[in-house]
């Protein structure tokens, strides 16, 4: 079983789409075996982090940005992918910090998410964009 | 088949738990497959590296604490979610960059491991902790 | 089933093998499923990146480098496992950061890879290695 999330973002930051999983999940039947989430692109990642106070969000966005500033940033000048912006290689950086797949264990009907782990897109780009993530299941 | 792997931590650092995983493996007798590891929380990771000489602990315990210092330090006053000391925000920072999950094939009856990799929990939290990581074992 | 890709490198930088990976997948004959696949090595990584424009590797090596300098750098000064020369340390420390393990969904006879999407082993090392990377498909 398998299926494509479609997300669209608005900026740089994170986007939950826990519930819409979790819904998807409950309708494969599967009560045990896990789930592969993959991201298609290389400018916006997967993260699992704190669903309970939005400040993490803020503070995740923040610190992405300062680890790897825009190009218009003179440390970052030594970048020569620069097309489409200065967030264009930054993007792709942090694209390869984060995660592109996660492996979630699904155990009696539910995923195994902690209490506070909550399923989010992370955008690197400052433009809306179209983001698909693939997902699926395997029984067993 | 699947478990949950109960690591109690005291403090920031690395505690592996390769033996732990590998007798487990061992018991399913499944002998071809994937093992998925996911740890339930935002403030820990889990990480696979070097089991050889402990001073390569010692140095990404200290890499990753200069890369996020705690808020006490002045260069990480920009951070606005600090309910729980100065430990909080950047263990969730952490916790972003290093894995939530892994996935390991499993052939002819042994982890794909290399002959220097361990498992680990890395803390990112000063005070003790007891961390969930759920394994489960998928054959194929 | 299962098979390892050898890469042989030369110094630190990315080596694409999609190709290899897709032909292999290709013979499987499995067409729905999961593709994990996994380094058996502490000192080099897995990432998938752009494979349109050479400059993303070139800029991805760059910024790593800088992240995290040799040891001969005077603010890496604080590492202590340096027996193999200034890349030892350096290099556990980005296969700490940058993925070991990816999960690949297989979708009607195609990896679920986004068109910029390519497979690369980043190897953080200076001298020549053979690198293995495991690859486990599991149907379903």
């Amino acid at each position: 079983m398998h299926t494509a999330f479609s997300i669209t973002t608005r900026g740089q930051g994170l986007y939950e789409f826990t519930r819409e999983v979790a819904a998807w999940v409950d309708q494969t039947g599967v009560t045990d075996g896990v789930l592969t989430l993959f991201v298609r692109h290389t400018s916006c990642s997967l993260l699992i982090q704190e669903n309970a106070d939005p400040d993490v969000q803020v503070d995740l966005k923040a610190f992405f940005q300062r680890l790897v500033p825009p190009t218009t940033d003179p440390s970052m000048s030594y970048l020569i992918h620069t097309y489409e912006g200065p967030d264009d290689m930054p993007a792709h950086i942090k694209a390869s910090v984060l995660p592109v797949s996660l492996s979630i264990p699904l155990v009696d009907g539910r995923l195994a998410l902690g209490t506070w782990q909550g399923l989010y897109l992370f955008e690197h780009r400052d433009r809306p964009h179209q983001r698909q993530v693939v997902a699926k299941v395997l029984a067993g």
